[in-house]
């Protein structure tokens, strides 16, 4: 445990893979650290790299003493020009599983170690390359599964958020040095001028500008958080309801039911798709349902999960059927007894009644049957083949208007993606392109701690208490800004934050 | 079809990802091409990129008219020092997915077209930079399933392979002057010394030279193709004979039946493994026997696939029990109607006798159930259980001696994975380290090709047929080693040679 606390602080030679094991053409080992150039001379050659310049290509061989390992590219860096502020190298080598593996080898022979996650993050940070909301962009950036979602990392990359945090800083600092001027006189000197404004905070107007702008932060993060997280998309109804054919129109691709991998059988069919914009993480349960004979235990457990976990939920109704009676029991559990629905789940006897229990195990466990559906907010009704069958009007279910489509030839299709967007960003302020936004829960805590400081600085002027009240208040909330930025920061939560990244980063 | 085929000769500028898309920190893009440089220069902040140096890193931002797209290092290459031997670019931009995909999408802009499979390798020998052997060792790197087959494929990236096959051709090639100074007499002017040789090729010892050298190399490629494409090896055996816990065991890890991602189940589970060099896929066949009851059809005719397909069966004997009624009967099946047998595969009937169903599927697609287990030699038999049951001795079944191991304390695990390198080497000549050996089936071909025009050859100097009807076969044997390095060589063979690499190589 305390030799990787230390790890992290320390300026040893560390390498690790950046790039993805797989059949590629080629693979990325990144290393940093004191001497590192030097140790990779003695597994290189030609050896003449020690005396290579900064920012310079070399093209070479990776080393043992009596053998040759790879054929690299090794890109040299010196300090402080590189991206941790040490030396550096990039060690460009064949792709597949074999030739990084060996390299990888070789460099730990020569004296260098597994580099920690997020180790060359730490160190550009610790060497003051980049603040904390730019470290934490870089990583936002890998994992972005939309174009908005990077688009959005790369404005913070660019020091968006940085810029922002800094901005309302300043502002929480000209309130700060104009108190203290008052503080600094003791009662007995103070005039009746200053005595008129002495237990009110100055510049109160950029107090508000200050929380305005924090509050329109923390807002961001609600969509962020979307944009990075993205949601869970279930697509249920009845069997031949068009189910598979839906997921299939979403992704745009035509996908077999089954797995490409032989010997592989997915329970259920899922995929990440962006949906304007918004990863979805889409599932397709119809392969569920249809091998529930064999897996009916481990089938009623997972769908319930399934819906639970659901951020919305698309119910297929089959327009050549209408609303059939399994419908009506998906949307009308109310009458249902919950203990009985869920016995009927556990009991196994599904032979007959699998998808009313599967349903219904879902509606108990939400522990709320008493009015309609529970979670018919977090449902779209999509009356399918459209083309055939019209829907009935007027026509809901549960309160909900289905959105008529046909899977087959796409009517409805833009409609559908519009409504789930919105569906989904429903209570979220609709916003510009590329606002300044929150990247991490980590800072969302942090301006939601600034906003609550400054709300109870303002409280206390409201009531007129003294400055010697209000001024810690406010220096504690400039403290929680330079902690979004990385001004004001502490060991621990360096490390915990780093060792999310991934490693290579 | 036709713009394709001129796709691999031309000089226009091509980018590819050269890295596998995933959760890693980092990306390669690689541009190459004529005006590659000055293309990057209008999408890349800042600009001075178009005067740099070869060999050298710079770092800045692919940037769109409006927005800033990733930060990236950019290494320029300058024609003809660089890997294709044009002007390219190596762009490291961040991991993930967007990134990559975003920038990608910018070059494409700026007038880059998607790189074919392998056609910056295809550039590199069209330039002169590597032969042919050497570009298909690139890909065997890459696909490198051990450390054994990296090596070997270094070694011919070395020119290992290049330096033979000249060595080779330099031997013919002096026969041919040799011959051909006589056939420059025409017969009148023949004196009687040189009409007695006149018959006969001169150097015959050097062509015996050759051809043993030639035929060492046609040996090679079957140890080679086993380093490379690995071998499949299937473990089978009753229920509870340990089956899952010797697929652990030779997997070295512990890993449970079921695969990690939720929703998941495999028939059957299987890993690459490397047993003394050799890649083998290990299949526990376990999984597919206790789900048979629900996917009894699928699951006989896989497992008949799998034990088809197998190199090798390891059936393990459970030492608890002894050799029980259903062992025998897998490896007696001699007494069992053919017919009757697939009968049963076919029949459905699996509630008890699934697993003699489904061995004996695999013995009657055989074709031969006349004598003894028709696939005898592709088993090892295995005793497990040894620390707590003792095989009898002596003890043979089909013949064969079982190799006594207990899968919980690891006894005998040794024996086994040096039986099973020896079951799986038996045929082929062990050789020393590093050999030179052939690479690819394509220069397999052509070896074999020079090697019976050798033949033929000295068969026409043995029955002292005339010079003029030896000579061209021997001028044709040069011209197939002048194939396997690419000295000869046809588009149509190159694009098919090529388009077989995987993309960004």
């Amino acid at each position: 445990m305390s030799s990787s606390k230390t790890a992290y602080g320390d300026e040893s030679p560390i390498a690790a893979v950046a790039t993805t094991a797989g059949n590629s053409a080629l693979s990325l080992i990144r290393c940093s650290g004191k001497g590192s150039i030097e140790l990779i001379s003695s597994v290189f050659a030609p050896a003449k790299i020690k005396d290579t310049p900064g920012n310079t290509v070399i093209h070479g061989w990776i080393a043992a003493v009596d053998e040759k390992i790879d054929e690299v590219l090794v890109s040299v860096f010196r300090a402080p020009k590189s991206y941790t502020g040490e030396d550096s190298l990039d060690i460009c080598c064949h792709g597949g599983y074999s030739a990084s593996l060996a390299v990888m080898s070789i460099l730990k022979t020569a004296g260098f170690r597994d580099a920690l996650p997020g180790e060359f993050t730490f160190r550009a940070f610790m060497n003051g390359k980049i603040d904390l909301t730019r470290s934490e962009s870089v990583m936002e950036l890998v994992s972005a599964k939309t174009d908005i979602g990077r688009r959005h990392a790369v404005s913070r990359l660019c020091g968006s958020l940085e810029k922002e945090i800094n901005d309302i800083k300043d502002l929480l600092v000209r309130i700060l040095a104009g108190a203290e001027i008052y503080l600094d006189y003791s009662e007995d000197e103070i005039s009746a001028d200053a005595e008129e404004i002495a237990g009110r905070l100055p510049n109160q107007d950029i107090a508000h500008q200050a929380l305005e702008r924090l509050k329109k932060l923390a807002i961001s993060w609600q969509l962020e958080r979307i944009y990075q997280e993205g949601i869970t998309l279930v697509i249920a109804g009845r069997p031949n309801a068009g189910k598979s054919s839906l997921f299939n129109m979403l992704l745009k691709e035509d996908r077999s039911i089954v797995t490409e991998t032989p010997g592989t059988t997915r329970d259920w069919i899922e995929a990440w798709v962006s949906i304007e914009g918004i990863p979805v993480r889409l599932i397709d349960t119809a392969g569920l349902r249809e091998s529930a004979d064999s897996v009916e235990k481990i089938g009623v457990e997972r769908s319930r999960k399934l819906l639970q976990e659901a951020d919305l939920v698309l119910y297929l109704i089959d327009g050549e059927y209408g609303v059939t009676a399994e419908d009506q029991k998906y949307f009308g559990a109310k009458h249902l007894d919950a203990w009985h629905q869920s016995a009927l789940c556990e009991s196994g006897d599904v032979s007959a009644k699998h998808l009313d229990a599967w349903h219904q195990n879902a509606l108990c466990e939400s522990g709320d049957v008493s009015a309609k559906h529970p979670d018919a907010s977090r449902h779209l009704i999509v009356w399918n083949k459209c083309d055939i069958a019209l829907a009935p009007t007027p026509f809901s279910i549960a309160d909900l208007i289905p959105i008529c489509i046909s899977a087959k030839t796409g009517e409805g299709f833009t409609e559908l993606t519009a409504a789930i967007a919105s569906a989904i960003l429903e209570k979220i302020t609709g916003d510009s392109e590329l606002p300044i936004a929150i990247g991490t829960q980590r800072q969302k805590s942090l301006v939601d701690t600034t906003c609550n400081l400054l709300e109870e600085a303002l409280a206390l002027t409201e009531r007129e208490e003294p400055l010697d009240l209000i001024v810690p208040l406010i220096r504690e909330a400039v403290n929680a800004l330079g902690e979004i930025t990385g001004e004001v920061s502490t060991a621990d939560i360096l490390e915990e934050m780093f060792s999310r990244f991934c490693v290579g980063k």
